[in-house]
């Protein structure tokens, strides 16, 4: 990490592997959920971290680097933490306020990350990789926001 | 975690424990960085951070439990980011660049945290906590906002 490109470079082998994990937690929570409404965000959201995926594999293309994740700690940790949720929580209402909030703080996590590297990639000039670092980023946003939704109508459900 | 009351309880540690973590991070990062800006955004958030750990014990206290902490994998790794950064990067521009990187995605991790946990003390009745927790969170995206900035503007001169 001596300079801007290789900081660059590493933040997208941590992300990419960060995509490929939450690819494979998804179906999980998925099959976990009671809800149909967060079963359906989460599958709607698998399928957009699929197209995440290739985008961050067009970006290693630009730099002219092979796709190559390396261990991100801390995605590691956000999804340890909703297997948590999923073997422990028995009630639903439970289980879904704890996949919710373990989904919103991966969203979380990728929007804080998006965003740095999109600006990275501003300062460095590559400015087709800022494009396609800016979908996602919307993309992440978009999600989170649907969370919250979710999150406070089954709060509202529950309180009524 | 079989009640909502669990679930609160068991993310209340987490962050406490999370919060512990960066409070012994941030005078690190206070050291490592040579932007005077970039060090004074660091320790006012020090200062916040230690506010923050008192809001959560007032917390456990309304709970009647007692303030301990749980080991959360997550901030680990994030704060394991930060040190790698301040242990690889060399030239002052890269460092800082990171440890900005970092630092916004902490917050961004304490930011979900401490959304969905208001939302959580709302459903449960702790209109106590809701109004602790409520003043962390807007500190937070507060610190957020001016780390957005300070990147920006570190971006800004690079290119000048």
């Amino acid at each position: 990490m001596k300079t801007m490109d290789d900081l660059f470079l590493h933040h997208l082998k941590d992300i990419y592997y960060a995509e490929k994990q939450i690819l494979k937690a998804l179906p999980k929570m998925v099959k976990a959920t009671k809800s149909p409404e967060l079963a359906e965000a989460f599958e709607t959201h698998r399928q957009e971290t699929e197209g995440q995926v290739q985008r961050l594999e067009q970006i290693f293309e630009i730099l002219d680097k092979p796709a190559r994740g390396v261990k991100c700690e801390a995605i590691e940790g956000l999804i340890a933490e909703a297997k948590e949720v999923m073997d422990e929580a028995k009630e639903s209402g439970v289980l879904d306020a704890g996949l919710l909030a373990s989904a919103q703080a991966v969203e979380h996590y990728e929007i804080a990350r998006y965003g740095t590297m999109s600006a990275w990639a501003n300062q460095l000039g590559l400015s087709k990789a800022v494009k396609l670092l800016e979908q996602t980023l919307e993309q992440e946003k978009a999600a989170d926001r649907l969370l919250t939704r979710l999150a406070e109508s089954a709060v509202n459900a529950e309180a009524a």
